[in-house]
């Protein structure tokens, strides 16, 4: 089907298929280890798609504002590449699924060499966090900032103060991951100041059609289809999509392969980055969580859309 | 690239590539907990793609006849999907990866409900066994096997029954595995007559020409592009496809896919399935095992085809 | 305190002492893992303290007959040290408490070399039961047998055969780990008939006296201070009692260390046969247990009594 | 036997006791994960037996001056039970042996409610430490210190400062379980401060007669026999005492209770603090550990000395 076509489906009915996905977020609980983020409203949902020409589909409430969280890990790992290359980042983290919890410290513990399995589990984002360059905290977190602007095309992003507060208060088990990490030297650096970065970076505000347009990106191998700049290397926006692939939906990752069948990764605020490789970008956001960590609605819904539209890679 | 042009630098390079892998074997180690698997060459390497007009490339020793251990399960998940339709299997085995070796109990004690967590771990794949229809154990074998003839297009496929009767003897981690499962209730029926159905399909004897037409079939979503007849329902192979790029290759997958980037199941054989979704069935044949379970040089050897050809899905 | 007067005190407690752990019984349960045992009554309670000059004191219901359970592994214990000494049979099965379920196979996975930790978690009293000597399962069992005969100077002791083919029936957990245990060459032999003889020792019928008289002799080194004779090695009686003092309560065996302070050993049927060092031998039944597998009850009315008698032996 | 005849028996074979176990040495290494450690003396051994009528027996070298690392916990459990009761510190802590490493993190994440399994293993102590009464940090160390001057009956007792120093430089893994601890709700304060103190305790320095003297105590019920005054509440010298049988010599507690027989509690230092209950207290230094990190000479020694002198309490 054409994109043109695509869109024009997907204009008709994606409405109807927000409405469907909205009640599950009755089963789900908007996330409350970070306090600052229990107070997101329940049931709402919104999704972007993002072609190439610019021109972009929504329905539901995309004017939600919310913080990346979890979604700013594959962005991270692909600056970390591009400031250290594969091999140095490789040796500090893996590149396997665990199955277990996103800040489960079992595997460290009871798997030599004792390095984090993939970059996208706590353990594995803080020591690729640790891995930015820069010659202070400060530098490290612009840089970062630098490449959501980039990739957002936004001038301005901003940080929610209140859950960087949040997560700095209430981060004691990333705090002991960290730690943990350190004392095993695979964390090389200030705990505090990794943390720092780490924290901030989740808490860069975002609304769907920011995480659309970097989806897109990826879905072009790093290329920006509406200005034709390339902005990521290939290499690593392809390391960065398998990775969604595999691991991006925390433990829930094999089942979104089988149910949707596209790379994304999802944040405890409830947003969802995806794309349609070589087509769309997509942005979610729906608060409320299942209990693996992932958007109730928002994975519904795109299980709806890619079953609808047939999106699956496989 | 067209298939043809594509073929015909395959045709160039396959036979240098192969070359080029060989001496990676030197690394691995033949499987040796089936006594009988120990007697393999161990620097052997065959290749053989093939394409949908049947038109196919072969490179390195394909002459190799070998038992395809775990790269039955793809198969027999299909085949009890087939029985039983996807809710019913998914009661009991689950969809995620586990980073855990193959034959790891742990998750089935730590992980409630105790399922496990996907159908290409022992535990999984004996689950599955378990759910194939069948008057008896001999029906449900044939049935099995007749499967295999017409996914391999041959009247007659042979068991290696020294290798069979060596799994059974040695077979008792796969034993306790069984028993684990059946006194929590996962698994149904006689442990013994489970094992003998799962050990059997494991010894079923085939050459890299065969997993190629497997995989070619899998690549065109269950039709048999040579003769234009459907054997298998679209939607089970699209399941079957996400399995083997989440966790086909042991806890070796996630590398796997970031390195090579196809669908792919190994087994202890030494053999490996593959596939170019849309395009092309692949077979390879290499028996020395590096410490995760997979072909040595046969990883060494797609990861170059792959990467020159620019195959992989992400 | 004189026996004299300790066994004056008890005969005017030990009645008020049981009435008031009775009502600890409904916040327990009775096994029902194996079908069998569930039909014990809930609330029934016995003890029987028994002195070296023959003299006792029982209080509750003591005319109960109930299987031994785990109990019967302290002595095959003993029986397998008389058999093969202490050095092989420490290569087998190690000395440690594991802090887990009595059943569990974590540790068997995850610590070198996969001896189980200790002889009365069930991995450890199956290996053990391995060790028994006997021409053939038949021998073994009466060798068994008739070790309980001398202790408990019973010329007859039955075996309960429902509990038996109950357990034979629903024993998958411990096949489980049996095979586990044989596929590591921990465990040598017939899995099956290993099995039988250590479901056989769990069935053996006994009642509050018999532990009591088995637990003296235990607490005279492994004389019988009735009649003067030796019937076990003291080394042998040594090492069971400290196995009994820092494994013997399940995974509450330091709790019970703390509150009671003497060796014992419980079973799943609610008994659990205890003895104070050099003075008296103890029986006890009550089948509701608590969350660790021990009579919930019984453990009550032994830190009743421990403490006022002040017999912790810390 | 009289102690005056025993103490003759020890006065005559204690120094070739000695002789015979300084061998063991060569199996075994001075602690390193503390570099400060890793300076003493590779074969030094020495011990002290001292009796009630304060006539004391020593062999070996008893001039070295140690620090008392984890024995230190034995005395800041008394002082927590001191400063808050039974229930308040079981609340947080656990009674049971884990077969755990003495920093192994997986029981807190696998086990709910998720608090330390005992108070001898490293998330233990360091909750322990927490509960310590005082109006700010120094004078919680102060307290502790008081009451080890009243121990060992000395005015002063000095930290070693490059240990200490040396501990919190290298201390990220005790960091990492006190943060992981506090985000769990089971430590309530400063981690920082929490781990000072904790550091500290473990850094005061002591030699051989000073764990013989505090050893003394504890097989008094906490009365000192030398001066007839009661230093500690006979309740918590027995919860201390059966926690040195279960759990003091890390996870070779099983084997040391079935090889020595003797309530002990050892640290990294090499030091080793026993007693005989009612007659003596022991204190051993031999600072090359097994790979349990207990003294290798040490734990040797008191083998033969229980045995020789038939002190096993079981």
């Amino acid at each position: 089907m054409s994109d043109k076509k695509e869109l024009g489906t997907l204009r008709q009915s994606l409405p109807s298929w927000v409405e469907a996905s909205i009640p599950c977020s009755v089963n789900g609980k908007v996330a409350s280890y970070i306090p600052e983020l229990s107070k997101a409203p329940h049931d709402a949902l919104g999704i972007t798609i993002l072609a190439p020409d610019g021109e972009s589909v929504s329905a539901g409430d995309c004017s939600q504002v919310f913080t990346m969280q979890s979604i700013s890990k594959v962005f991270t790992l692909i600056l970390a590449l591009m400031d250290n290359g594969e091999d140095e980042v490789f040796k500090r983290v893996g590149m396997e699924p665990t199955g277990d919890n996103f800040n489960s410290m079992l595997k460290l513990e009871l798997v030599r060499p004792g390095i984090p399995f993939n970059p996208f589990i706590n353990a594995g984002a803080i020591t690729v966090t640790s891995l930015i360059h820069g010659r202070n905290m400060e530098e490290k977190s612009q840089r970062i900032l630098n490449l959501f602007h980039s990739l957002t095309g936004k001038d301005e992003l901003a940080y929610d103060i209140d859950v960087f507060n949040s997560e700095l208060e209430s981060g004691d088990l990333n705090r002991s991951i960290a730690y943990f990490l350190k004392g095993n030297q695979v964390l090389i650096g200030d705990v505090d100041e990794v943390l720092d970065i780490y924290f901030r970076h989740c808490s860069i505000l975002v609304q769907c059609a920011d995480l659309a347009r970097m989806g897109l990106i990826l879905a072009f191998d790093g290329m920006d289809p509406l200005t034709g700049n390339r902005l990521l290397p290939k290499r690593y926006v392809q390391i960065a999509k398998t990775f969604m692939t595999t691991c991006g939906m925390y433990n829930a990752s094999g089942e979104f392969a089988i149910d949707v069948g596209l790379p994304a990764k999802s944040g405890v605020s409830g947003g969802i980055l995806s794309l349609v490789p070589g087509r769309y970008g997509i942005g979610v956001i729906g608060p409320s969580l299942n209990d693996k960590g992932n958007s109730q609605a928002g994975v519904h819904l795109l299980e709806i859309v890619s079953k609808q539209m047939n999106w699956s890679m496989f």
